[in-house]
């Protein structure tokens, strides 16, 4: 959520001329991605957003998530396209920084979405899932419910004592959602983080698909579990919105029916979905200081939408 | 330089109604402005900046920069407008505080600036105190040399010297620019912080003067001095660029000849400039935690500068 690295304008322009996009206008440092920094960029010909991979993302990835992009766009989804310089690279290094120049989509990300729009969303998720098929890429998920399980048994009951007092409890439900985790369910490539910050909307339409660093081959059904988790709460997780959460599967069938055996999976699809942001914000937490300027996001945001679940995903999705 | 606040796209969308620019259709945070947050906003008519001002800024102080923009701009300096609410209004409340929406300008800022770029900053820093003469708007420079010395004297030699062993002969320094300062020069509005950081280029020309939030009545030639600061050297303030300087300079001057007086008082008038960011870098200095994520700005970059005038000023503006 910041721009880590000054460009000039100098080297911006320089960049600019090796795509045929025109000549730099404008540029700004945006406020937004994770790990990322990004410009809107601005061109005598259009507009762009330019994106610095500053960590997180392993290089030896990018042909794969600007492959998909362009792949997406290709099939007619909402997804940006990636400018490909004019010697068609997808990418190019400043500084030993590689960079992406991409299609700027119009559009803002909802806060507090209603169900006509959690529709729109669920039924642009089983479009991405079928066009995604044939995408040639490959890239596993490293973020799997033994990583969580990994994650929160190398912080340890005490640290996580220590955040809440509640939080310890997910180890032993981290380790009993890795043992059952479902694993012949249909697969694509999935999103795997499309919280309302990565999907903008004009109105009741989706018109961007966003950020998709996360993006990997794993089980469809998850996909939409993650989604579920991200937009049917309000931020805290306290409170469960079941016509958004209606409205999203809704959609989602709409395009594409669950088979009986997804149906069957989703509660712990569910509940791997929220260990899967309980155990990344449980490392941020613990590796943030408390006086840093960046805000910790809280894991007990998650751990109730997963007590949610473990209550009452039998009856939600049945 | 940071979004302190985040914005739902509600909330946007409510305040985008209440102004006669059509729909909201995409707001990005921006990284830009000191203490304020930032958003480029998109409508179905065109391309704003909105801003929220969260500190530093007095609310008091917003009808005069606000109406100085306008006052600019209906000039034909290459100032964004402020735009009006449908009810006449400047500016707006969200939340307790402060918005304003300001045109967008093209143009990108340049870190290493060319003489005639240079040539074309000075000519139209002359035209905006010319322009700026007859702005009604009131506002005294509370950043002026006597603010400089109290800062480094609350301060005291203890903590100067800890940031750098040079930094306390800066408080003989400071006392001897308040006492011998001038009085009697021209006076206008001035920009008080014209770095290259608050100036959009397109090629060679101006585009946008923008950052006004230090604006203020003082003499006009130590607006020229602040500037010539700002531009002629390098980011550390370890080497002159003559031919910048000079032309900065020429380039005021074929706009606005210097009196005499001006001239003469050039070198004080420059190294008070230095002074008054010496003071207030060395204040965020001791007020920024070493392991915030924010950059602190070096105080001695503009005591290098300040030696540099010290002992080159007479000749230089001779």
């Amino acid at each position: 959520m910041a721009v880590y690295t000054q460009l000039s304008a100098e080297t911006l322009s320089d960049l600019i001329s090796h795509y045929d996009v025109g000549e730099l206008v404008s540029a700004k440092g945006i406020a937004e991605g994770i790990s990322n920094s990004n410009w809107l960029v601005e061109t005598t010909t259009s507009r762009f957003i330019l994106t610095m991979y500053e960590r997180r993302i392993d290089i030896a990835d990018l042909p794969f998530f600007l492959g998909l992009l362009d792949h997406l766009s290709a099939k007619g989804l909402p997804v940006p396209r990636t400018i490909h310089d004019t010697s068609g690279a997808a990418s190019r290094m400043i500084d030993g920084k590689a960079v992406a120049l991409i299609e700027f989509l119009p559009g803002v990300s909802i806060d507090n979405p209603t169900p006509s729009q959690a529709h729109n969303v669920g039924a642009v998720l089983a479009r991405l899932h079928l066009a995604a098929d044939d995408y040639p890429g490959r890239r596993t998920n490293d973020l799997g419910p033994d990583t969580s399980l990994h994650v929160l048994e190398q912080c340890g009951a005490e640290a996580l004592a220590r955040i809440d007092a509640e939080l310890p409890e997910m180890l032993p439900m981290a380790r009993s959602i890795a043992a059952d985790w479902p694993k012949d369910l249909p697969r694509s490539v999935i999103h795997s983080d499309l919280f309302p910050d990565n999907v903008l909307m004009l109105g009741d339409e989706v018109s961007g698909l966003i950020d998709f660093y996360f993006a990997c081959h794993d089980m469809t059904a998850y996909d939409l579990a993650v989604t579920h988790a991200a937009w049917s709460f309000d931020h805290d997780g306290r409170s469960f919105r079941s016509d958004i959460g209606s409205a999203l599967i809704g959609g989602y069938q709409s395009v594409r029916a669950l088979s009986v055996a997804e149906r069957a999976a989703m509660p712990i699809l569910a509940r791997g979905a929220c260990m899967r942001f309980i155990s990344s914000r449980t490392q941020d937490w613990i590796d943030t200081p408390t006086d840093a300027l960046v805000t910790r996001k809280d894991p007990m945001d998650f751990v109730r939408r997963l007590q949610f679940y473990q209550s009452n995903g039998a009856e939600l999705f049945a």
